[in-house]
């Protein structure tokens, strides 16, 4: 049993010690506060993000109309795209905010199977997440004869080794694309030694950063990567489905083309003329008219990081997953759980999952429990709790572990939980 | 000169005998009004959009969080499709909401040509949007070998003669692209007529709508037409940058398939197997996680129009349109200004264009007049005025007649007035 009492205490003081926890205040919190562990799914709403989505509605479509594309929306994806860049450790002009982590995924991949012909096969894992692989699977198919996608294959389901990846580059590689940490276990790969593998195969780099941006330091310009995609909805708290972003090297960058040459990235597009020619730089791989609302939700979060800085974040992150980690192991192994993240802070990223035979029902436990506590649960059996710093709280954690050991014996019947987005 | 107090006295009496007079207090009108006249580039905000906007965000991403996800959020992109539906004519099941025209152009076009393998050429014309062009320049280059963009060339610069299209249909073109309303001249093609053309030559026929769903009565389903694309923030009021849409015939769905393959438009997405299968129906052309705030603000607009009925709607906007015509012709030739828009409202969508040598300057002097009137510029000398039923006035087109007279002799000066989205 965990000693309730002496672990609340505990987490008490560990919260009175916590220099980022005046963050906290600075998210919506509602009247009917929960206790929210799946900021690495949909992260909460930053106050600024209120004020600022107002300020689109009412002044500038309500009252500026038309002339708002003008006063700003037009470098939006632009300067967006250069804030997330300070998190990310990148470039002026290599990051740009668009479309879906898909559809970036898409348009690179293209770009890169182009720059490297002659080589047909692009190299991932099945630690990643499903819709990178079912973006390549489709340009696989469409490319057709040749093509090849190889999954290198973890032999214990929550890492692979970096070197296992260096027997897996052969000279026909033309691209590794690799979630830099992995959604379901947050195993975390060292982004510079394999980059160099990689370019030392003479193969491009793509790393996916949904789960890393804003989550753990990044330094994609020192680590020599090609390319990089990433969500704005998790650790960037840029609210449900916030447009995606993409980064090229600035070196790539003109000799790289979208496949999808739509307006926004074309080079005077207001000219109207009707032969596309591609902008300079980055803003070549935009492609239609951005949403506007979703993209003005995406600012205030990533100030907040900045404000915040990624090193004190990722201490908090360590510091808090430790903890979790190590009452998981006293006192939750006996009910039946077991880590299913990496023990050493080194290769984790922000996140903690442990698995557990009646996780499903385990998880629906907790949400309907009094406080709610919200992970989210991931077929077949584990639970992911998402340590955001800027608003996750030790006492937070401390309920979290209460209702995984009160819950523990729910009975695993068939009850649904139904899926949730990560 | 145009006799301005019976101008206004007669603008006063038509918006007096107006039935849809009331909806334009269902939008947002800022304390000091404009004259707006460009809700065919960015329509107005409606008022019951506010609210959603402000629930989506307090409410669903600030309170309920993750959880919204299944509560509203997963199948709000084929819920808003199905409302959307309603205003052009199509099915149940054949229109959903995702990523921006230009994205969904890509993928419909790509999923076209492969539908009809032996065929090199994509047919389209030089009125069409420039960004649609672009698309497809981008398809053939990628596709290589033999594939080829052909445009019809619009031999006075307003329209096509449907006839012409026929003489293009040989038997290696696979799909036809157009504008159904073009952007330039609001140019709006019998739809019917042209689908069956393209069908008796057995290609495909692709619709672009942006410029005609809300705007003019569409018949998707009685025309035949194989795919569509559309925005949703012109004449369907869905705020900047909003989620485009795209239809694809009942019948065709299940044969057709998109080169994005994202997991929202996967089989179960939440099973997270490794190997994609498409989802049944329209959703499998769904790629990544769609913009929610952005996408929420689509419904009440459409709505809106439903509760309207696009009758109503086009009856008013041709009176309209008429008489601004009539007006012009009257009074304006004079000073410069010439029509650029088919006389004939049958062939006609819901915007007016007129020239004028000095077009750019006199558009600065309205956009700076008092009251303000927003008209856009389009090069080298158009000028085009939105006719939006549910909220345009006679009054408002009266001071957008006096303002034309009022600068027509404004100096042609080469003052630069920036470019504008349409």
């Amino acid at each position: 049993m965990i000693p309730l009492k002496e672990l609340f205490e505990e987490a008490r003081v560990l919260d009175s010690q916590d220099s980022l926890a005046a963050f906290r205040q600075d998210f919506f919190i509602p009247d009917s506060p929960v206790i929210y562990l799946d900021g690495n799914s949909l992260g909460r709403l930053p106050e600024k993000t209120r004020t600022r989505i107002m300020e689109e509605i009412d002044f500038r479509w309500g009252t500026r109309l038309i002339r708002s594309w003008n006063e700003q929306w037009y470098h939006l994806s632009q300067e967006t795209g250069d804030l997330i860049a300070q998190v990310i450790g990148a470039d002026r002009g290599t990051v740009i905010v668009c479309d879906s982590t898909s559809v970036n995924l898409y348009k690179l991949v293209m770009a890169a199977i182009k720059a490297r012909p002659g080589r047909f096969t692009i190299l991932s894992d099945d630690l990643n997440f499903p819709s990178d692989l079912y973006v390549i699977q489709g340009i696989i198919q469409q490319l057709g004869s040749g093509y090849r996608l190889e999954l290198i294959h973890s032999a214990d389901g929550l890492s692979v080794h970096p070197e296992d990846i260096g027997k897996h580059l052969r000279s026909d590689v033309a691209l590794v694309v690799l979630s830099h940490v992995a959604f379901r276990s947050a195993w975390m790969y060292p982004m510079k030694e394999v980059t160099d593998h990689v370019h030392r195969a003479g193969a491009l780099m793509l790393w996916d950063l949904s789960h890393s941006a804003g989550a753990v330091p990044v330094d994609l310009s020192g680590s020599g990567a090609d390319l990089a995609v990433g969500c704005s909805y998790k650790y960037l708290n840029g609210g449900p489905g916030a447009p995606a972003w993409l980064y090229i090297r600035k070196d790539l960058q003109e000799t790289l083309q979208s496949p999808v040459q739509g307006w926004f990235g074309a080079d005077d597009p207001f000219n109207f003329g009707l032969d596309y020619k591609p902008a300079d730089g980055i803003r070549r791989f935009l492609a239609g008219t951005p949403p506007v609302l979703s993209l003005s939700s995406i600012p205030a979060g990533v100030n907040m990081i900045l404000q915040a800085g990624m090193p004190s974040i990722r201490e908090k992150s360590v510091r808090q997953s430790d903890w979790f980690i190590r009452k998981v192991k006293d006192h939750l192994v006996s009910s039946g759980y077991s880590l299913q993240s990496p023990e050493n802070s080194v290769f984790r990223g922000s996140h903690v999952s442990v698995s557990h035979p009646n996780a499903r029902e385990i998880c629906h436990q907790l949400i309907h429990d009094q406080p709610e506590v919200i992970p989210d649960f991931r077929k077949p059996t584990i639970i992911r709790f998402g340590i955001t710093p800027l608003y996750t709280s030790y006492t937070d954690l401390a309920y979290a572990l209460t209702g995984l050991e009160k819950h523990a014996s729910a009975s695993s019947g068939a009850r649904e939980i139904p899926g949730e987005v990560t």
